[in-house]
């Protein structure tokens, strides 16, 4: 837990939130600027800087409870769809440095769902470029 | 498992892709339209339509094992960062219906990098929508 950090202010309560649901090792709470009407965040109790940092259970917990309330918001929200979203790094769009994955409820109506495509998928990519860059990461892993 | 499903045959091996790492329970490969250098994506072995189907062991295994790719392709690559991304449902982007969980690696090198923010922070969000959302999505949970 760090002083400074935004969400563990959220998680011990010195700093409110719209809580949706919480357990031993997980909090869940509104995104206070939505990309789409129900979008959330579930984060672990416990500091972790992000996704390299974030230790095996935390992760499982933070996913499942993810999960769990995806459904729901598909359900009761009438969703089309949902998106799952961590950002790992300033660079990645990462702006709290407390890990968080978003629960980004999807909709047909464009006014309850303001995102949009952070790529098209390319028709000239290069087979060969793409093959080397998984050999290499293949066997950095082994 | 599923007869057509393009993933399933990939796993199988019976559709061709560079495969990254492997284990009992999922399968990593390259993504062919890669959003970024080394963009890759990782399944369940066992055929699950999406995020609201794909029961929780399978889930955890896939989160795990995106993690460790990630920490390797972000050491590896050079990278940034690393954005995950799951498509639950075609209005969120999902175009093949077997659960896949994205591994974005995120470069300062745009030539490496071809992604763009899928929403703009807001900065006029109505806060008693927010908290009606949110209280309407806690109390489904229960
Ligand atoms: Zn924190
Ligand atoms: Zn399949």
């Amino acid at each position: 837990m760090s002083d400074q950090c935004l969400f563990c202010g959220i998680v011990t309560g010195t700093i409110p939130s719209v809580n949706v649901a919480e357990d031993d090792t997980t909090y869940a709470f509104m995104d206070i600027n939505p990309a789409s009407d129900g979008h959330l965040l579930v984060v672990p109790k416990q500091h972790s800087q992000d996704l390299l940092e974030i230790p095996a259970e935390d992760l499982t917990a933070v996913t499942l409870a993810a999960q769990r309330i995806a459904r729901t918001a598909v359900k009761e929200f009438g969703a089309a769809g949902v998106n799952l979203l961590n950002c790992c790094g300033a660079y990645a769009w990462q702006t709290v440095f407390h890990f968080h994955l978003h629960v980004i409820p999807r909709y047909v109506d464009k006014t309850k769902d303001r995102l949009v495509r952070p790529w098209q998928p390319g028709t000239s990519d290069d087979k060969d470029a793409i093959t080397a860059l998984g050999d290499r990461l293949s066997a950095a892993l082994d």
